[in-house]
């Protein structure tokens, strides 16, 4: 089958991925399922995986290359292994991006991310830019029949890494209360609109770019803000005090040390996206009681819940599509920030 | 001052209450606050006093009679007492309907209506059907500028009970499932919307009147149903095996006893209206491990989160308004189901 | 292998268990484990089977007699098909009484119970009155080296029927709160020493027998009463206007119905033992706005815990042994009360 | 009145409080309570504000001193303001550190702490050790008649600060996780107490002092340890893997920066010993989804339950008693670690 697979890491995205013929994947245990594949997000992790951001954490023994990325995928179920009895050839499915095990605690207790003995298709072995790819049982949803694959892969990983923090946010907040989304990308958007369906908060978004400031007021952000130096003093005085929650979908650059500083008494911050640290006084804490806490992608369950809220027409997504053999433009373009969206390789 | 009293209980309904000069309302202690009444909702409960229903339990010493019924009310500040501190003369406001002492444990954890000393004007001392009523400072919450107390008091009583269990509900329902409301009146139209705006849960409307199902579908009801006999096996085919919520704004006349059958495993029946009675085996609440739930009118906390949902226009209440001297014909098209929305009488 | 089966159902108990030579069962699903059984413990649920008070629910098309009863299970593992990959051959483990699937949304919420695709052997397919039965991996969970198969069999599921409600009981309970638990026989006392290691409530322990009560006692009951007709009174005036929290183990004969009553408000009534019915006015329900909730028997992560309660002393279980041929002496002992704690069979 | 009172502040703790006469304290309002003081117990917190460390917090204009320390009182009430019906001359109380409002959303919502218009005696105005102080109604909780003042007068401050956050992790801990609590000092020693009484988790007492370990394992630890340099590779092999919460009251030193490390995925380091500050990467804190939460004084609900474990001996506090005019000394004793457990001033 036709893939592409990266053969180098390389800190400054000097690398493209390689077009080739590879063998296809093969039914080794019996909750497999080999997926064809409809569709795959690009995700920004996809870039830092070509930077090998990841390579000591998902290659630690440098044997990994030359592999697929995409771990955003959807597709037709193609072949099932003997132990499968929930999905059957020809099924439109969804992928969660683990490969669970389904007996491990973490499992038991609903946490698919936290499975002792999972797999993560397009991070720590052969992904979905590709014709097939291999996965499991448990990571299968079955799209409803209106639904196409292209329309909702990214909502595998993006979408449910923010769809899970919208979540727990919305748990903390009630009518009249206050959310900060820092950052209305390819997860803010997500958040912003699952925020909004989940609670009765007024939602604040900050961004950088106008059309990000645009795209936030197209759906329903109570207040846009621009993220200018004066950011902090200005939640606080729109917020009578501070936000409840703030969620940073930045996680650098400054964004995760005014995260926390932009909260009122009692207020959590939320930090999905990476690259800096947290920095912050004892003292500042306790006097403010404050939480500050990760979030990672979603489990099983989370991604069931955003599908039904996303054919409902509550939650949207909007992609830009490429063919596979169009792949490194896709990644250029991202890179470069040309992208509307999230983009969408299909093969 | 002009007030409305009752002079007697009559089960039949057949009494009028009586408008009559009585002297002003007096300032005894530190906390207690007179209102200039603006509006005061007409609640069936103020029908369920005139029968003599609550009369066991807040006029127990039969001492009561002759007083101002008036439960739900919104004014201006008239006049304070030497504690109060968070409101002036001349302040709108609507008014919590109890007046809590703050000290006792109820109070404590913020649950108003436990309060081991409170009194509620309208049940158990004079209301607002009057040109001025006697409350406190902890049962006042200052109104927005642009609103008008005519158009929230109803949020008062009536709001707060709906919202409540709306916001009990909303923590037990994700995306997709099913919340089912049983009867689209006065509290059941304000559950509608508060249980809209506060999950992403699919909400099924019954009632057997066809201007209620028609509000419901205005207002968002993903599916509006007529409340057959066969309802029970309508929910269950529609929700794939029965609904994760039912809330009950009958509660009598067999509503109460299709409620729990309609829930599907680890469901939960929130009991809101009353009048009749659960009757259920131990063995089927074992099987479906489902819950059957009473629920009150809501704290301070929740009619302040209340009228944030209604400042944004996000839940709202039409009323229908009387004058104080028209008060027995707006009973009387209570009772005779002549009112669209609630009745709201305006001294 | 030898087994102990029923032939028919009998109201009145007057049926023996058969012992007799059947066949081994076989492995023919990738994730199926044959347990030889260590012990199995007799529960009151096997004598309801008896009485065919399950046959409907269990046993719709009676096509299930002649099997195998006992669904409280532990041993060692014997033989485990291909896809298993958790326990080995000789691993001691003790069985969780569902066969759960891991794929259905029951599963993937940790709820076991509720799977869509589950088995329950010793209720509708072979059990553990026998040398061997039929599982799968996902029941399994290791036993700690030092603890025998013989001293935990009936914590799989008496254990975690008592464990579940009183880890949801503490929940509710905070320090100087009071817990009524009605019953102190098989799972009573299990849920007594639960709900003392769980929170700091008090516990007002309830039951007839001397030999109970002195049970509860030594167990840690800060309260132990008789259950006179006074009861309700009792209980109101210890508390001080009553239980936050009622565990009723009886479900019937009354007692379905003191447990509401014995609660203050808010307070939370649940249901584990049945027979009766419930029968409470809603008007009572939403003036106390109490909860009445059923409970099932636990899930997996619930008999993790347990256990390890268990292995730490801190929840212990005394049973009374019998051999497998001693099976309806044992049944015929249960039925007359002359067993003290829970009579475990060892084959 | 004789009273102990700060002149200035010195940040090397070379000043003494002034033993003088000072005018009794006044009641002005309606809620006002004048107490004689049974006992105060000496906190760090009384040698930060003698340093100058909250100067800037609670004494912005300087306009504070001379004023009196100490805000863990016990005594009996000695006067009462016109308003006040919940307790009366000659009861014996434990004083909540906040004089709150009771009307601000803080304290409706139970959280006295973020009470908009609270003073707290001791820190921002006139404390206990002295004869009498001022405080307010909502501040008191009536001692049983066999609880002494002196037994338990540093509950009031110390005491809850570490039952807030045990009771924040015990909601979070199931039987057979770790909870690291790490200083076992004046407030470490009641949270050990009082994870142990709220759930079934194995605790883990880390201090650098023998004589504090010994504490630790007479209140029941699981595992005492000593803090030395290999501490998070100790706690992550005994924890199989980390800790699933970490309490720090030590904050400073490095402890702040280990706690957070010692912990599993999807654990919860919390924050109440101060000075130090936290540095994560945010890289760090989402793929192991940890949180990091500050934690204040406790609220009246916790101290009401503080009180309830104490009165039944399941929490239990010992201090060294000095005299009012040896409050020098106390502070001394304190500074050189010469006080076993906690140093009460009795006037």
């Amino acid at each position: 089958m036709r893939a592409a697979r990266l053969h180098e890491y390389d800190e400054h995205l000097n690398v493209q991925l390689q077009l080739e013929d590879v063998p296809l994947p093969k039914i080794t245990k019996p909750g497999d399922v080999i997926v064809r594949i409809g569709a795959a997000g690009l995700c920004r992790t996809d870039l830092h995986i070509i930077e090998g951001v990841w390579k000591d954490i998902q290659d630690p023994q440098r044997t990994l290359l030359p592999y697929i990325l995409g771990h955003e995928n959807a597709g037709w179920v193609e072949e099932v292994g003997p132990g499968v009895t929930s999905v059957k050839v020809g099924d439109p499915v969804i992928c969660h991006p683990l490969r669970s095990c389904g007996v491990c605690l973490g499992c038991r207790r609903g946490e698919d991310m936290y499975c002792e003995h999972g797999s993560f298709p397009g991070l720590n072995c052969d992904g979905g830019f590709a014709e097939y790819m291999l996965t499991n049982e448990r990571a299968l949803i079955k799209l409803n029949p209106n639904v196409a694959p292209v329309d909702v892969a990214p909502l595998a990983d993006a979408g449910i890494t923010a769809y899970r923090v919208a979540k727990k946010a919305a748990r903390k907040l009630n009518p009249g209360q206050y959310c900060v989304i820092l950052g209305v990308g390819g997860l803010g958007h997500i958040a912003l609109q699952s925020v909004r369906e989940l609670c009765g908060a007024r939602i604040i978004a900050i961004d950088r770019s106008e059309a990000a400031r645009q795209l936030a007021r197209n759906l329903g952000a109570h207040y846009v803000l621009d993220g200018s130096d004066t950011i902090v003093q200005e939640v606080k005085e729109l917020t009578h005090g501070g936000a409840h929650v703030v969620i940073d979908f930045v996680g650098e650059l400054g964004a995760e040390q005014v995260s926390w500083q932009m909260l009122r008494q009692g207020g959590t911050h939320f930090v999905v996206g990476y690259g800096g640290a947290v920095h912050v006084p004892t003292v500042h804490m306790i006097i403010t009681e404050i939480a500050i806490e990760g979030s990672l992608v979603g489990n099983y369950v989370e991604l069931v819940e955003l599908m039904e809220l996303n054919a409902e027409g509550r939650v949207k997504l909007h992609g830009q599509q490429y063919r596979l053999d169009q792949i490194n433009q896709a990644i250029d373009d991202f890179k470069n920030r040309r992208i509307a969206g999230r983009a969408v390789i299909v093969p």
